[in-house]
């Protein structure tokens, strides 16, 4: 039974670029951390130390902030499936490439009543992320959003959970719900060979949507959010085949001051590090 | 020549407490970490291990909590100063206490063209921060935030500084300013012990004043940026006695791309993590 | 086409455990990070809220401090192969379980020529680490290592790579290799199933044997050293199946001392945050 | 009352320096991160934007990176004592100058028996770390350790304390003790002056003795942990003016497995990220 070189791939993880459009005085910004990831047969580097068909990580840099000139950094989407196809179209040891994006927010500083024309604040913590593949199977886009912090202070239950010799736990009939919500959809094949997506305005209406869901359900568990969060999505935009959250549940617990003889309806709680739940779920199409 | 004990304190560090105001339909929330520290003659504890003035730091965390619903938790400075002062009026070994909270911003869950009852989505990465010090000497109350992110495009020059043979930097007269501010202010012990300074009404002011300062002002350096800024807050508002600025310089890079045949007018950036300038400094009234 | 649910799992994560073993004065310890997840039909809960399937994330964390009492914790893999039959063999609805524990390293304090009985220092970034999952196809174990952070400053070249019109790198024969290693391996089943794996002697000779590799393979590449690793483990150790190997390559670069009439024959060094090349390879058995 | 610049500094933090020595083919290495400020009148700079008196942040870059080869880059505290007074002595307009050195530590990989030549596997999480100040008043010098992760599970007490309305925790005599230990300090100025401190001799024995008196000390209080620790010290180093050691108290929690029909003697424990206890004290002599 001999050894061999299974899966692999190489790049360069975590450019950091920030592309400013001043075609006007009213500036436009994009910031952006772009990581490359190649594939293809390099047994040769693996095996021999043979570089003769490795494309160096730095030039894969190069590209990246080459590409945010040559071919303009707008929708991130956009961008990666222009690196992507670059190199395996122009690279010829490359057989697949795999381009990740994320996206900080930044909003203009209000002065005087409107905002600034060529300064920003810094919107955070959340992160807007896409992940291209482009190989001969075509392009795969899979986006998303990470770190969208999320707390309802009543509205979730949790109550008729199994028990066994290990439960301790006490029913709840109101709650805090809160979570750092991580979510990735998958755009439709069709949708995006046919070049026809509004990467910025689905990604706007897809986020607006996981708001107004976890605001609105009245939830029995924090799976059922979840459901009802991704379903609502895949309702609103067909140009998403599925949809995948996770969702650590971050516990705030009720801190019990009857010790010092005060009452507590859910007003004080405790904000937990870890551990935390964590609920994983794809909804998806038939 | 004896050995002896100098300076010494002890507390409960990073207190996470959530308070939710649920007096209406329409909840508040107020998101804080708090740290106590207690300070007085407690050499006791040090030279013979004995704890009969110790006050536990398990009870000063509790003593948060119950103070979040006896006495509320609305602006973080007043709540800070009575928890303080209960530590040195009411417990007879302790001289002085310090608390630091920091609070978290949120910010309603747009549905439906308005703010939700009880969901929020967290506004960040900025803290708002308080320190309050009450001892014999009365009450000093120093407040602020951190990690305001900005970045200006443009407005931002470097040059005619001074040269050793040390020296590589090219001058410029265009180029990305950007910091993570730390800023801090000192209120007038007149206007805390009268007990009336508007807290949140002041520190939304500084900070709108900080944000203004920062995109109107043509920069030749951020150490002029940085004494515009603190002076216009001294200008505006007199219950601030002093403010200190602490603002890493974010270095932003023009790429090369002459290699590539590509020109670069200040459009493609690289944002480097380390090295970053430092630069700090105190405004005050003379 | 209608809208159903996918793939999910639910657990608790990062439950922070330590095992002190105390049966004579000269204590054990082990010091934990246990998540657990859990997975079957929970399609109530989503679709439903109906919640009398589900074993609450609390319950799970109980479980995992009982067992470490009741089952003992010694060996991690061990330990997160009882949890795992645990769950899938006594909790109904349970289909399948997965466990992932990291373990940190402790060293007893240095006393007197020889380690304390009871005070130990935390070594370290190093973590080690097991994910071990369970279902009616049985057990698998994969263990490994992370933040294993390693340096050579010679024995280490690049050289004779694909050059395309972004390309701007010089060759070297000469650079320091860094790397901050990830390395998961996966045992064969019928090892596993037969239970005669030796964890913890296994582990400390995969990572001997990954050490002494990057010491002494003449590197002509990244690529080419992981491969170098991963071939002597699976040579040396019949129960290990497959191994990958994730790199980041941590650029070191040579400072251009020139401008100040210095040279710096490969002694100076600026140590790069980001961005960092990353090289991912399993070597598997054919 | 006017409006006026108070204290300031600036310079350039982080610079990230691996030193490597090849004078023979058994290499060593220093890896340092430098953190240069500078002091002096630069009311120019602040008030009018005028540089002609700043030398530029990235010239204190250069400069770090150049004295690693001209000075070298041994010892941390001469290296830094060395840039400090270059800035003071050849930069007219600066008066005062801080280098903050923190220092990684690094071990050879075992190949065959003995260490490796020129390969290294990272120790850690521990940082060793120098302060240097040169001004007008002669040099200070400041050492010391972070990120000393310590725990002993017994030999450990915290009983007898200070209770009032808000004290629910219960007296115990035998307790897990843990911290990350903060330990800095202040070499007599006499010894400085005279250059006749063994900077690397003394950290290494400073850092056995906190050691071996932390193991040691049966503890009643934290308090009286970091005195017994801080004593010997002094008793044992006269170079050594004062220390300052500040300890989280890294609270375990033992876990109660009474609803599972389970004894816990100290055997199972919850290790509590936040809140944690801080104690700080400084022994120095009179």
């Amino acid at each position: 039974m001999g050894i061999v070189l299974g899966a692999n791939q190489y790049g360069k993880a975590e450019n950091r670029l920030v592309r400013i459009h001043r075609e006007t005085d009213r500036h436009e910004i994009r910031d952006v951390t772009v990581s490359t990831a190649l594939r293809g047969d390099f047994s040769a580097a693996h095996l021999a130390g043979d570089q003769s068909d490795v494309l160096p990580t730095d030039t894969q840099k190069n590209t990246c902030y080459a590409f945010a000139k040559s071919h303009g950094l707008g929708e991130i989407e956009d961008y990666a499936l222009a690196l992507a196809r670059h190199f395996v179209d122009d690279v010829a040891p490359v057989q697949g490439a795999r381009i990740a994006v994320d996206e900080l927010g930044w909003e203009r500083v209000p002065v005087g009543g409107s905002g600034h024309d060529h300064t920003w604040v810094r919107r955070g913590p959340e992160v807007r992320t896409t992940v291209v593949t482009v190989d001969a199977g075509g392009a795969q886009v899979v986006s998303g959003l990470r770190d969208l912090v999320l707390l309802k202070s009543t509205g979730s239950e949790f109550a008729g959970f199994l028990v066994d010799g290990y439960t301790t736990l006490a029913p709840t009939h109101d709650r805090i719900m809160s979570t750092s919500l991580v979510a990735t959809w998958t755009y439709a094949g069709g949708a995006v060979g046919a070049g026809d997506v509004e990467w910025d305005r689905t990604w706007a209406d897809v986020r607006r949507i996981l708001l107004e869901r976890f605001a609105t359900v009245h939830s029995l568990a924090l799976q059922q959010t979840l459901w009802e969060m991704g379903k609502a999505v895949l309702e609103a935009r067909p140009e998403v085949a599925e949809i995948s959250l996770s969702a650590p549940n971050r516990h705030h617990f009720v801190v019990d001051l009857a010790p010092f003889g005060l009452e507590n309806p859910n007003e004080v709680f405790h904000a937990a590090d870890r551990p935390y739940g964590l609920i994983v779920a794809t909804i998806t199409r038939d």
